[in-house]
């Protein structure tokens, strides 16, 4: 039988107790940002549970880390506290537990409507590391700027290849993106300089890291998973912006799937005794500028990713570097085989040559105005576990 | 007359009254961090003067910038604080001035041995970007890895290029450096997994961010150094090492000097009304693995770069992106134009083809046990304004 919370709860919610996915919110503009998590239409407080002493099992009775305004402590206690959290408040939330259900005091108190509250960013982003994980996106890459001969490089299929993002420019899902300037050399003469004229968004999901490691003390890919918290939305476009609810590995469990098979087969150190990808269905709209309808244009799913989330951890992690927890992973656009699933308009439009036709609008790249929105989705038998939104609009450059 | 403190000087002391850099430590390895300046062979601690009362000016009267675990807050507050607090310390610590010299309980609690402390990070790093700013430094690394033909990209000349580093691995002078390992390709066959074979240090010097600006809103080249609290040493190797002492552009300003004529000119956002080097002697010894003497293996100075530190910044933010106090600004390897002002091993033993003669040692690149010393210093008349040392010795990788 499938669980049931005493919250009623929509059955295309995409937060039934079986989610319980961990962010972070205002309850008011002037109060203190805290964690909470989404139960249907509500965010339940965790300040407000925590201090009620509901956290009563042996790793976070007594612990602060809900009386925070980010994640972070909490990530930093590591899996055992997690799936204690998330039994914890599975019972405490359930249909036929008494203690939070009958208490209308407490329930006033700690299950607030979720549109009435603000959400922020959850974690304190540390450092942010884009990967390059797709095959597709890969190849449609290399087929776009270097040609069909190898369009993607033979080091590719060795290496989950990454770059270093910015952190200071990760924000929030609602938060209005600025058309970035900068120089352009499109002649072969002087440079000029202006707003981007290509301005793409890229459909990712990203991994938020947990306890984290020392310098020079590399995590073994077999114990990579518990170094990762869950995944959010992510838009990897000017900055980045990702969606307020972390979704646990432990709520994605049900939904895992064999990753692809590798071959050449990777090194040692990234051979995974079983290696796992997710079956979650994400989904790309926009609203073009000036119009009312919201038009899909692409469908993927986290699934096309050929290199695992647990391969990139111990890849980062395997020249000595540290990670600390609330760092994020992002997995680089995320592009399925057929051209309805590739992950940006670079590729959806083959840069710029085909336009995409928006209703009564048409795109090669984004224009001012436009509003970007993904969702991302695992479909359970009788319940979804779902990321909610992230979304954004595009705002004209300084003059 | 040049300014002169009760506490004792020596004549090649790197921090006269002149200098006053800033940095942060633990008198004891149980207390908490708080900042300091140092002075002579000791360090002022900012949290003892501060509690004292004696910051007294509008701007740091009643702030509690000083009692913190790092450097941030104070950065945040700005030049005016930072002129403030430069000028009160200058003050207290003159030869002339009773408040500290006569009050010998006070003396005793704020005025420590240097040697006896533990220095630690002076800043919380949200960022961390590193720059390719020596037109010596891209030029060799042209000739070395793409040939005679154009070895700078023309658009080093229009662009200050940098990438996004990591923060996480950003440590202190004198921390122990663990040889990476990774991946390797040498052959063209099947890539090897193992510890880097060319192991190297980057001589740069890098800026301290002061306030910063929101997302989408550019800082003004010409108002960029109100945004650079000061300078630190840097070594750029295996995650980077910086020096414990920020060097204030305050104290450096009798160090200005004019920045080499840029042809073709920037595009107006790079165009400064006046654009400021500053003469910094620059020095890398290294004592080679189970010897004892150390050898000097490159002179260079601040003064080769050729984009500033205030065209970097206003084009880091031209974009829109955002920075924040303590973000870190890499110069990127500052080699000169002679042979003997190479900033790295790459180019002084020209990638391992000329091996360098050290004492009894010979090296190509790093070896397990070597120990690489960086020293920066400028001189004044009749005193110095120096960075200290930025130190760190190699471990061998994991086995
Ligand atoms: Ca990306
Ligand atoms: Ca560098
Ligand atoms: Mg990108
Ligand atoms: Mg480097
Ligand atoms: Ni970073």
């Amino acid at each position: 039988m499938v669980l049931k919370s005493f919250v009623e709860v929509r059955p295309d919610s995409h937060f039934p107790i079986q989610n319980l996915p961990f962010g972070v919110f205002k309850p008011e503009p002037n109060s203190e940002p805290r964690p909470g998590v989404a139960i249907a239409d509500s965010v339940l407080d965790l300040s407000v549970i925590s201090s009620a002493g509901l956290f009563d099992g042996k790793f976070l009775n007594n612990s602060d880390c809900f009386n925070q305004p980010n994640l972070n402590k909490f990530l930093e206690l590591g899996r055992p506290a997690w799936r204690e959290a998330r039994s914890t408040l599975q019972k405490l939330l359930s249909a036929d537990e008494p203690t939070l259900r009958d208490n209308e005091i407490l329930k006033r108190k700690a299950l607030l409507p979720m549109d009435k509250v603000q959400m922020l960013l959850p974690i304190a982003i540390g450092d942010y590391t884009d990967f390059f994980a797709s095959m597709h996106h890969a190849k449609n890459c290399g087929l776009i700027f270097r040609g069909p001969e190898n369009p993607i490089n033979p080091n590719w299929f060795h290496i989950p290849i990454a770059y270093h993002g910015r952190a200071s420019s990760i924000v929030i899902s609602g938060t209005d993106i600025i058309r970035p300037r900068g120089q352009g050399h499109p002649t072969g003469n002087t440079p000029y300089f202006g707003p981007s004229r290509k301005l793409d968004f890229e459909l990712e999901m990203a991994a938020v890291v947990g306890p984290g490691n020392g310098l020079g003390r590399p995590i073994d890919v077999n114990e990579a998973a518990d170094h990762i918290f869950g995944l959010v939305l992510m838009n990897d476009w000017s900055g980045t912006t990702i969606s307020p609810w972390i979704v646990t590995l432990d709520a994605l469990e049900p939904f895992a799937i064999d990753a692809p098979e590798q071959n050449p087969p990777p090194l040692p150190y990234l051979t995974e005794k079983k290696s796992k990808n997710y079956d979650i269905s994400l989904q790309v709209s926009v609203t073009p500028a000036g119009h009312q309808e919201t038009c899909i244009v692409t469908r993927s799913n986290f699934k096309n990713l050929y290199w695992t989330i647990t391969q990139q951890l111990a890849h980062h992690t395997i020249n000595g570097c540290n990670l600390r927890p609330g760092d994020l992973f992002g997995t680089g656009t995320i592009s399925g085989p057929e051209p309805e699933s590739y992950g940006c308009l670079l590729e959806l439009t083959w840069n710029g040559q085909k336009p995409l036709s928006l209703g009564r609008a048409t795109r090669t790249f984004l224009e001012d105005g436009d509003e970007v929105i993904f969702t991302g989705c695992c479909k359970g038998e009788g319940y979804n576990v779902g990321f909610g939104m992230c979304s954004g609009k595009i705002l004209p450059s300084p003059p």
